[in-house]
């Protein structure tokens, strides 16, 4: 089943799977790619740095985040995201599970074209503690049945 | 030469290299891992969506974003990002030849650390036309030099 715009619905909320669980290597080959920095390149040298151990770029959490949303949220036509506002509270380790929590915050159809919507909604990435490893808040589209 | 919260101030700008063009192999790839919808995924697929043929997801734009940012903002102790607010004005297609420029809209000095501030800048991503394919505003820490 697909949600179009009028499925979508203020309170409305979705939880995902788990992600399998990160490792180490992930962690070191998204920031060798992306966000090359020692905290999240090297376990000795991410001890002497602020984070005091090898953390998960705050990227690659973004990512893991839109991955999990796509396999949780049937959005007719797709996951269009207009913005998002991400914080990271705290710091992701080799070896944690994620998951993600989202609670639809406001529905509002587009007056410039109504057969389509804004939607905007809470995620909040979790790990294995319960712990909220990102808080984010998306602006997405959704498509009107109408003109489906 | 390292940048220390005292060297940091209001209206500095930075600007980066260009990242090479980006591949439909690398946006599929990206995609495949983290954002598996048609219109990252099969050009042929992605012409009957929203986006009109292959699109970068946004979180591959500010994974290449932040990239730019470590090769172009020497921070000391490196950067952390505390939160980041992003919006994807155009699409990322094919091609496309990304850098960034960055301007410091804000500098604080941490009220309960006075060894560490905060370091609001913009960072916009701009394409090979300078069209702005994302604009972030990120909140990042800062380490004072009194105290390394």
């Amino acid at each position: 089943m697909k949600l179009y715009f009028e499925d979508i619905s203020v309170g409305m909320t979705f939880e995902s799977d788990k992600y399998p669980p990160l490792s180490a290597t992930q962690i070191v080959e998204f920031a060798s790619d992306f966000d090359p920095q020692p905290f999240h390149l090297d376990p000795l040298e991410a001890k002497e740095t602020f984070f005091g151990g090898l953390a998960a770029s705050g990227w690659h959490t973004a990512a893991i985040t839109m991955r999990l949303m796509v396999q949780t949220i049937p959005v007719a036509g797709g996951l269009v995201g207009a913005g998002a506002d991400v914080t990271w509270p705290a710091a992701v380790r080799p070896g944690d599970v994620l998951r993600i929590v989202v609670t639809v915050e406001s529905v509002r159809r587009s007056s410039s074209n109504p057969s389509r919507g804004f939607v905007g909604a809470l995620i909040e990435t979790l790990n294995q503690d319960d712990v909220v490893v990102q808080r984010s808040r998306v602006r997405m589209l959704a498509f009107s049945k109408e003109q489906n």
